[in-house]
């Protein structure tokens, strides 16, 4: 393939002998030490640091995203440890890979319905209209509505008042929260039953606030479900439980056809 | 299989309907919003909140792998984002892949070393000592020193000496830093070059005087590198550079076959 | 969540102590030795064994895609090999996560494409005016057709007439393929460019001649390369090109910003 | 760095517009619909076609493993694909994640071990003496013999002794094999107990008796395991289990802990 080059260009970091940059700053002399995780995940997203109230709401969501105790991702984490235990970044990797549609990809799609509904913030904007027509739009279609419901978190998940008090202390609250709730009570009104705005649905919102890309999310959620899966490894190394599982899901799943072969062989 | 069943338990989270437990700890009321992401990673592997002194330090080892531009891991989340752009952590996960043995996994390998030759600190130690004879049975097993070296960092890596100037702000400088120093200063008398400790070989040490558990020691620069790749990703998105590498390399890389077939097929 | 509890079955495999059962079949006596891996696939995909003419066919498509030379899911898997050696797994894992929407899935997308236009096969059906329809409708929509096109392979992908030609010898041929066919002429009239039929777009076709779910069509294109990746991992360890690919592309693309910093630290 | 450029190659595949070489051979007219996945498994890790004898037992090896139920690998990836069913590959990838040391890693380490302890099969060599001495070793350093035991397959692996049939049919029967039989009767003696030679162990003998590279032994099993990893992934997504499995263990691995929170909030 003799094709034209075209110049390869990365601008966030590059190192000499005695000096490393991250997005133009020095990152031994302005980043280590003055700097928490989160404030490096907005420097990566933004390409400049936060200021003390980015960097709280931004740490509010990372935190809230990075723990839920045993779920299909931790589990998977957990079962890829037991094979290969002196692999830790593989069993960390199976865990972000469930990381999809159904459950943290939901933050890429609320924020995506938010952006493509407002997609300028500010002026007069009939909010309860733009509302009502995507309700309406998402039932027409039969798809669900991101960013609400919850399986155990009824009627209210309790995360979504917390991040939003936050969002109003750090000056974050504006028209796209004020929409997602009015999804909310909409949709809770026409099917008649709790449709509570979830964490996912509410960092949503809270991202489009901050004026961050919602192609990147579903990166909050990786990021911070990264660090909660290295703590079950942890857990996984002192107490096992992967074997237990396999065997017990084993013996009952394989149970209907134990010893049954086909009457004529091939 | 019919085996004695083994109850299962995990301690780090549980959830009711209006509640979040974590570590303990009330996810909605005393974390989310008070502490930061690096301060969750190290609730989840010391399963409490770290004090001051703690979260300084432990957040600077994490920004100090978060990034260091186009490398292998960056460039393996950019090829695997550029053939599946819908699943973000898919291409995360690929860059998490290879941290093993050759980089990340040094830290682990040094902060197991420092700690077989100083299971317990305190009392008066021959440091030196044991420093020789680390050195020379490295050497004559002709095994690399773990923590030690760099291809661009040289003569010093510039990110151990800010890391070490934290730690005795924040009061974590003892025995295991001064053993890897005596380690560096003899290694590099006995092969006669420069050998500095780097940046994982500082973070194993400083990791042993936090009394952290060494088999996570892979696990702190997992977290941080996976939210180093979410930037690349998003630069990926605007500025793309697989399509190009993938082109080049091919195009050199089978120039010496192109074309060529075996004298007599089959 | 106290939930019912749901009868957990998979009919798959099970095993005692001295026999395995797999699709109902005595891995060790009816498949061990007697069939190849490709018909392992056919069984785990269909329930069971395969025809010759099955066998055939089948084995033709994964054939297909086990290697194309350096691309970027083989370029991911060397530059995660060249960190992490000794998980060969990982290696494979990281070059098959890139296997998304942008190639491989476009088989599945062909297929869905392919039964939604032609979901009972049989009797009279206007295939060319359906094809008009299909080519319209995309364009309408400004959407790619899936399993059309490619940048190398023109005005013919080598790949499809020979596949063709196996379905016609094994008796798969049929209105699906002609319905790919006619598409192709369609859309390279109306778009006035070569859009000839690509692997995926040919394999697409003749799984839904053999009658194969669509959900797994990107199935087909992941067993086959993972068994390509392996021969890639082989070559690094004997002639690597990680580290110079990465140091390359390290040199090039952050030649622009090398030694900048902001002007104002923050 | 500016550094020294070294030539990239690679000789595994190249493409021009009209056709595709692998290994020498024309992919189009030579491969596709004349050889099996497995044939292609075998080009690709040494670079020829496998005569009748070759192709019989390398297929033989690989379909022995690529199924065997409900294991910790076909877990990852159903509980995978519950979160991301859009990614098909990613949860085949989670799935391989874990075949590291515990379980597929050993045919590596037991190859290793044949191969160093007949470096060059041929002559008269004291097996007895050589295995005598293996088990020994093993036992003064307390290092488990790999590819001997099973916890279910006993006092016999069943795929053993067929693998073994075969290796004698195809004539790849000779001294690694019946090294590792010595090993085993030798290790059964000293332990006094059932420590049949498994699936792994006796791959691991026969990929040396076929002069295969060691370093690619378990890439052996993810090839294999590839395969049955999407046959779980259909029956996943007809008779789903990752939720209930999920519900279920959370429900019963934070009772101990669910609803309690510490006496003092920090």
């Amino acid at each position: 393939m003799a094709k034209r080059r075209t110049r390869l260009r990365s601008d966030i970091g590059w190192s000499t002998p005695d000096r490393i940059g991250v997005m133009g700053y020095d990152l031994v002399n302005e980043l280590i030490g003055r700097i928490n995780l989160g404030d490096m995940g907005f420097l990566e997203i933004t390409g400049r640091l936060p200021n003390q109230r980015e960097s709280r709401m931004f740490n509010a969501m990372l935190v809230t995203l990075v723990e839920h105790g045993i779920v299909p991702s931790t589990l998977a984490t957990r079962l890829t440890y037991s094979g290969a235990p002196e692999a830790l970044q593989a069993a960390v990797a199976a865990g972000l890979l469930g990381l999809g549609s159904v459950f943290v990809g939901s933050t890429e799609d609320a924020a995506r319905m938010l952006m493509a509904a407002l997609p300028k913030p500010g002026g007069r904007v009939p909010l309860a209209a733009i509302a009502d027509r995507i309700v309406a739009d998402h039932r027409a279609h039969s798809r669900p509505l991101p960013g609400l419901g919850h399986p155990i978190h009824k009627p209210v998940d309790p995360r979504v008042p917390r991040l939003f008090t936050i969002a109003r202390a750090t000056r974050f609250s504006g028209p796209y929260i004020r929409l997602m709730q009015l999804i909310a009570k909409r949709a809770e009104k026409l099917h008649g039953r709790a449709l509570p705005i979830n964490a996912t649905g509410a960092i949503a919102a809270i991202l489009c606030e901050m004026k961050l890309p919602p192609q990147i999310a579903r990166g909050v959620g990786v990021m911070a479900r990264a660090v909660g899966l290295v703590g079950h490894i942890l857990e996984e190394s002192r107490r096992p439980m992967a074997r237990e599982i396999w065997h017990r899901i084993e013996a009952e799943a394989s149970a209907a056809v134990r010893g049954k072969l086909r009457k004529k062989p091939r």
